[in-house]
């Protein structure tokens, strides 16, 4: 049951109106002769596939789950083989890839976009393709040329598939912990012995190969993260001619039984003299894994942006069917048995929520991907590294805080759907399941605060979040003199100078006290999360102020949720604001002895 | 996997050093000869039959669930009838209830208490005597006497058990809307038709007669929740001698697949001319079942209460267990390959939320039962209506703030576990999703927070609510001069004041607009659920201060995280007072076609 849609009208809004995309290309001489169309274009392709081919599989992937048959043999539920051959056959997997080998080239926004749809329709599916293209990207940053030749053409064209293996059964977090062992060869390969957990799309019968890059330490390595090295461990090993060859020593052993995306595979994988060959230097893998890992980390935060826009479409037409009681000030449909119930305000809560952290999401992620465009191929070295220092700094935001939000949003979904929400039939659980995996994986939530706080912002003397604040700062400026700019702009300045002043105290106090970073980075995370939404959301009033004399009511409907974010959701500061600031004492004072 | 003991401690502490039940109980001439051994020896019975039969089920019953077998048959999990086997053998269903009908007689508080344990253990088979007590509260309370006779003594003893048959396909909250149809029959019991959905512990295998209480209309009843009335529908319609007899025509139809609560059996119930006996006056039957009603939603609260005790019990084992990472002041077990991670602060900062919200909600949910006990027993009648006033105005406290808290702590629990959280085996996932369902059902908590700001409150000028803000303010100025209790006691009398003036503020433009109560009841709720909360920890603070220098380490504990509560969780109010007052303008001046 249920519907999607792609929100093709709020995705051209964002690339073309908020980031004025084909402008931004220019800079870009690669992209440089990229047009509107052609991306819209892309997109309706994109949203027919999602809506018409991989959402109606979304249910029967969940109930029927994958299956392990044994002998390191996986099946994926039925259709999934059917729905990633048409993937390939019309040339997804190269959206957003080099043309050198095979791709088609198209900005990182643009499969962002496309990105946002999968996992719309279909999270579960979309980490076989997503895990691909995120070793895509590893390999082609630091693959030898050999290795390049090998692989990408296959990952590009998604014959073949890709997984990262980090984790094991003793670490997680912790990866300097790890202890599989990659022995030297004489042929230069390595042989590969250790087991990995939680192997995300780690075996199935999607493609005719399996790619795996895997975390492994070399005979003397040092200790800890800086004697860990990267390898690709294909479970064919190619021949020659480059198709799937002798089996190798990677298989998986079993698959988890899990509380959401059953479609998707997690596999413990386990090598034993696995045939693997270096990706990068000896002892610098998590460096040359960190690009996954951070491509990673984006995608799922575009998976709870996906999670969160598909839950709001749900809701919506389920309070609009739904009869049940009267509006508090009166009936609104006198001629049914009940008002439908989102005439009543708690209802409209939730649904204005969910829509206010889609949108706000939607124009954050593809504004960041947009820089990632920048990073990698803007004209201007000053305008890549200024891109780049975005990114890092607000990729552990996405991961997060977006992850937190899509919760939040699917869990108002099942709430608006009542006993129903709770029932299998319906739906809306699944999204709750699924979304709860985006607050662990690819480093929790937790992880991703600290990240942000004490390596991101304390780390560089906050001179990354400067970059994002002189942002805020430019439009509060430029806007701030504008009356009908100062329901947006005024929160928007107070919280920019809310999250100064409490980073300063942080910083200040966690010279003193390292803990006391640990102490404040959830709360502070959701406060800069809120910072991020907040300059979306006013920048995307402004626009709409300026086009709502046109009569689109599109762009009425940008202002009242603009509206709505700023009275009702951003007031979730006061609070992650004085927890942060309540410091570690009553943590760190509580004796472990007394829990 | 996981464990589960009874905390029996802190049970005892809250019975008798915060409450003193023994001299409460002087003042109830049917309980007064209750000592504090008896109440110990009996919760220390309960705790081992939760510990070594309960418990060791509750995960066979999730991946188990209920089977339908067809023609209305439903088997439950393996293990769940012997359990109740012995539930019954030992006596328990009949604890709480009148001696009249062979019921024990102990107060509700003892009840309640035996309650917490068994939702711990196993919230799905819970369910199943829970209903049975609330059919026993509604019949007893409002049961001709020949139906007493025949009903109470079976569900006293548990060889019966119940339900409570309300909601139908299209009428979940709008129970004016319900359709199932009551005609006379010759002998003055009725025919009853219709279908009923939902239907928690509807059809099993551990008793030998299902009692439903259900809702339905008499013929010419007027519209609405005016013309409903309630009836006792027997699965086997009971002989002259109180055995089962001839089988009813009401009959499981089918179960539901859900997300949690695997072990109880939710089912459709047709009813298809099945006798029923009228209970209560024609047309008054929302009025008597709504001691069904107020006595499940304060079951659903120890549902709530039960799972944030088990998630932080075993959360706690994995985080002194689990080694990822050295804190971030220097290695804390040099001697391990890392540190347990409860030496990292988000990790306390979880397990210390699941804490402080466990150990106030027993503080508040045992206050509450005692409260219902003075309510019934009470030799002086200004006390009996006193108490009645307090147990009204915060029961939906009890079912939306508890379940609320429990949802956020099996959720920290899964954040605890990582990656093996969403794995089923590990046990944390289950918690979540069992969780989930006390959000919704017995009313949603939306429409609790409604019940509370618009009935319990606004509906009687804040009577309700002055008496519970007396116990507040009494408390403050008695304890506020005591410059050791002022770190309680300041942020106590803080959010007093704030709710008086936020509830003023609310009332003031409720006269104006009503949709001003939906829109502020949600967080009005959690704000209010606060002051509770800060209430109790105050009280509890006060009685650790005077004890800590007996050494005993439990005191030391109390007041550690009484501090905690003050300073990270009661910081929530700044932003749920800030998004009450917020309003219903960004929400209703949107245009339902801007949705």
């Amino acid at each position: 049951m249920g519907q999607y849609t792609a929100p093709l009208r709020d995705m051209q809004f964002v690339l073309h109106e908020l980031l004025n995309v084909e402008a931004e290309v220019k800079n870009m001489p690669k992209h440089a002769d990229l047009d509107a169309d052609t991306i819209n274009q892309v997109l309706e392709e994109a949203g027919k596939f999602c809506a018409e081919v991989l959402f109606p599989l979304n249910q029967i992937g969940d109930r029927e789950g994958c299956t392990y048959e044994g002998d390191g043999v996986v099946r994926t539920p039925a259709g999934f083989k059917q729905a990633y051959k048409q993937y390939v056959e019309a040339g997804w997997p190269a959206l957003g890839c080099d043309p050198e080998y095979g791709g088609q080239g198209l900005p990182a926004f643009v499969n962002n976009a496309l990105f946002e749809m999968l996992n719309s329709a279909n999270q579960a599916w979309t980490m076989y393709p997503g895990l691909s293209h995120g070793a895509y990207e590893c390999v082609h940053a630091h693959g030898a040329p050999e290795l390049q030749k090998t692989y990408l053409p296959k990952l590009v064209d998604g014959t073949w598939t890709g997984t990262m293996c980090l984790t094991e059964p003793h670490c997680g977090t912790d990866l300097g912990m790890l202890r599989t062992k990659a022995e030297p060869n004489s042929d230069g390969s390595y042989a590969i012995s250790g087991t990995k957990i939680f192997i995300s799309s780690g075996e199935h019968d999607l493609a005719e190969n399996i790619v795996h890059l895997v975390l492994a330490r070399l005979p003397g390595a040092p200790m800890g993260t800086k004697g860990i090295s990267l390898f690709i461990v294909p479970k064919f090993i190619p021949t020659d001619a480059g198709a799937p060859g002798e089996r190798n020593g990677v298989k998986c052993g079993s698959i988890e039984h899990k509380m959401g995306i059953h479609g998707n595979s997690t596999c413990v994988i386990n090598l034993d003299n696995a045939n693997g060959w270096l990706v990068g230097e000896p002892n610098k893998g998590l460096n040359a894994m960190f690009v996954m890992m951070n491509a990673a980390r984006l995608g799922v935060g575009m998976q709870g942006l996906g999670l969160t826009e598909i839950a709001y479409q749900n809701s919506l037409v389920y309070a609009k069917e739904r009869l049940q009681m009267r509006s508090l000030t009166g009936p609104k449909a006198p001629e049914k048995a009940a008002d439908p119930i989102i005439v009543h305000p708690d209802v409209r809560r939730m649904l204005l929520t969910q829509k206010a952290y889609a949108e706000a999401g939607r124009a954050f992620t593809y504004w960041a991907a947009l820089n990632i465009d920048k990073e990698l191929s803007h004209a201007d070295e000053s305008a890549r590294k200024d891109a780049a220092d975005l990114v890092a700094l607000l990729t552990p935001v996405i991961k997060a805080f977006l992850t937190d939000n899509a919760f939040e949003g699917t869990n108002m979904g099942m709430q608006i759907y009542g006993g129903h929400g709770f029932i299998s039939e319906w739906g809306m659980e699944q999204y709750v399941r699924d979304a709860r995996i985006n607050m662990i994986y690819e480093g929790t939530n937790s992880i991703q605060a600290l990240d942000l706080l004490g390596r991101k912002i304390l780390g560089d003397m906050g001179a990354k979040l400067k970059k994002f604040g002189k942002l805020v700062t430019d439009f509060v400026e430029e806007e701030g003199v504008k009356p009908e700019m100062q329901e947006f702009i005024n929160p928007l300045a107070d919280i920019g100078d809310k999250v100064q002043k409490l980073t300063m105290e942080i910083g200040m106090k966690a010279m003193q006290n390292p803990d006391e970073v640990g102490a404040a980075a959830v709360p502070y995370m959701r406060t800069v999360g809120h910072l991020v939404f907040s300059y979306f959301w006013a920048r995307m009033a402004r626009i709409a102020l300026d086009k709502e004399a046109e009569g689109d009511p599109f762009y009425k409907a940008k202002l009242a949720t603009a509206r709505f974010y700023f009275a009702k959701l951003l007031p979730e500061t006061a609070s992650t604001i004085r927890a942060a600031r309540a410091g570690s004492k009553t943590l760190m004072d509580y004796d472990e002895a007394l829990f």
